[in-house]
């Protein structure tokens, strides 16, 4: 499966947001959805960062404005 | 492997931007910078509609603004 786990960077630290996400669509107002390949859903307000999907990472960052 | 393919989503068809896509980054003025598994780098100026990764898709979409 390649599926990636999610974390939002803050003060160079990691934290996990979801693992094996599989579903990463824009909704408004600067939001993510999430959606995991167990169908769990979550909303994260934050911008990408960056995405390496050899490495099944996907990072958000916080949005400075 | 678990690289996508990514493809442009314009009047309801898709034509693909790159093949075996591993790195997705954003740049500035709503660009996103793709980086292949063979180190091909592209600049794609579009929003991204939705990523799918267990189906290795990531569909961008041109900015109506």
């Amino acid at each position: 499966m390649c599926e990636a786990n999610a974390y939002l960077v803050k003060d160079g630290e990691e934290s996990l947001i979801m693992e094996s996400v599989d579903i990463v669509q824009p909704e408004e107002g600067g939001t993510w959805r999430l959606v995991s390949i167990f169908g769990e859903q979550k909303n994260v307000k934050a911008r990408i960062k960056e995405m390496n999907l050899v490495n099944h990472r996907i990072l958000f960052e916080e949005d400075a404005g």
